[in-house]
């Protein structure tokens, strides 16, 4: 039986990785300070006996705190297989309430997941972000574009948070031959989302439910791919699926420098368009769409380039955005009862 | 008397910047583990009373640590008026050899620094560098460029490293009121360069006086600036000057996010003017000028726009290259006795 660590396992995402792992036969530890995650994501599968959930936090923990938290109930201490780095806050309202926490977020909680990658020899995934292109002066974006990212406003706690773990995973691989993999990740919506985590999937959603204003900021013309959650988990799945001298082979024949792979879904809509699909879907909805100022370094266009993904991983998204909004409102419907 | 700590203080810029403020007054520590800093450098001080070298290294240190090694003679712990954050390797040849204990320098560095600056409420000033502008895109390079830098390949290490501290900085400004400023550094050169940091004055000098091949990488039509070390170490000083109130109303003024000016020389010159230069100032020479194929991410071009460092600091650089480069060819060639 496999065994996997999911940092941030009781997140958005992390819960839905957490329950494919399970699925797919592993023993499956989640740690998670639930900051943004929350109990009720790992609800369906809490009892599950190849699941065990840790409180805990990737910037207080060394491994012997970890081993100490995961360890079996016999008391023998868990080596993994895979380890799953998905522990940060990623939506602005909560990684701006908590700016140095969240850049300690992502560099403490990449160097807890490499050493012990680096001790259990474990295949690691590392998630990264499409924010680390920052306000993309090329679009699509793909892997090779350096980005566009302001080091001290009042996003760069995330954005360059996410860049340097980035920077500290390629060096280990360089340097200790940790067999990590990377993606960047863009916008994900589906059930679980944080209902207050101020993004546009879930703000649009919350707001049609319950008759109120839909805000749009500026004037609605950026643009957003969205990509529907177990796209997403298809995609880490198949990635660690991989043997490590497919992914170097890889790696060097499109001279990356280091594994990363974009994830997401090319299709292309401006933040108007999906407050009219918002609309469309809840007919009986009383909202109508008003438009406020844009805040600060939001980027104008974000549309991820997979064809490297396509290539290495024979991945690209299914869900179409109509299937996936439909069950991103039935979950919000339920939620708001 | 007032009490400075420099980090980096054994290295190049660090004793420059400790014998400055002996000069001036200061009750100096100089705290460095010597990977590129050499006791050689503080030599012309080390007798001073005002003066303490602790051999120490930032990405070990905690506060009480520091407080213990950097105590006085009578016991009692010294509290800080002002932080300089100079320790990091600077040139490729070093951070490449070190990569992951590059970035870690930058991030524990910066972090020790901030601790201090909080605890004793002392003025921190943060060297970041023209690294975070990377392979820059726009020229002159001005504060508000966000920069073209990879995060993936070689040079990453360093480079963003050192984003990611000006990020830090820029937060413990705006979540707990640290009294920081923060220099970005272009190239800089002078008297206890460190003759194998592999960048390109010390290496055209040391090639010159040696009679070796000048190697210019790539076809030297790349440009750099070239600034004294003495100008950068007035504006330093200048910065650190300036009360508080004022250095928050330059950066509300000019909308900058965190209070950082770009300090460099804007002379502007290819890579083969100043091997030329080499050749000219050392006329004895034997040596010819022979082209090299160019690294990975090496900047084409890089060039400071300095109108915020004239307008905020009053500043600007005083040294002609010819008498800068006289005096360092005078001290590359008394170390090479």
């Amino acid at each position: 039986m496999k065994t996997a660590l999911v940092t941030g396992g009781a997140g958005f995402l992390g819960s839905h990785l957490c329950e494919r792992l399970l699925d797919d036969g592993y023993e499956v530890v989640a740690l998670d300070n639930l900051y943004t995650g929350s109990l009720a994501n790992i609800k369906s599968f809490e009892n599950n006996p190849a699941f065990t959930f840790v409180k805990g936090d990737v910037t207080e923990l060394d491994l012997g705190a970890l081993d100490a938290a995961a360890s079996r109930a016999d008391g023998t201490v868990r080596h993994f297989d895979e380890v799953y780095n998905l522990a940060c806050p990623a939506s602005p309202v909560h990684y701006q309430e908590r700016p140095l926490f969240t850049t300690m977020t992502s560099i403490k909680g990449v160097l807890l997941c490499i050493a012990l990658a680096r001790r259990d020899g474990a295949k690691l995934l590392h998630t990264s972000t499409s924010e680390v292109y920052g306000d993309a002066l090329v679009h699509p974006q793909s892997e090779r574009y350096w980005g566009n990212v302001n080091t001290i406003g009042v996003r760069s706690c995330y954005d360059e948070g996410k860049r340097v773990a980035e920077t500290l995973v390629s060096d280990n691989i360089r340097e200790f031959d940790v067999d990590a993999r990377m993606v960047r990740i863009f916008n994900t919506y589906g059930p679980r989302m944080h209902p207050q985590d101020g993004r546009v999937v879930s703000n649009f959603i919350m707001q049609a439910l319950r008759g109120e204003d839909i805000t749009v900021y500026g004037d609605g013309s950026q643009t957003r791919s969205f990509q529907y959650c177990t796209d997403l988990i298809d995609a880490f799945r198949a990635y660690m699926e991989l043997p490590k001298e497919q992914v170097r082979a890889f790696t060097r024949r499109h001279a990356l420098g280091a594994p990363v792979v974009n994830t997401g879904n090319p299709g292309e809509y401006t933040i108007r368009q999906l407050a009219e699909l918002a609309l469309e879907m809840l007919p009986e909805s009383k909202s109508r769409i008003v438009y406020r100022p844009l805040p600060g370094d939001d980027p104008k266009q974000r549309r991820p380039d997979i064809t490297l993904a396509k290539e290495l991983l024979g991945w690209e998204p299914k869900v179409p955005l109509a299937e996936g909004f439909a069950k991103t409102i039935e979950y919000f419907r339920r939620l708001a009862k």
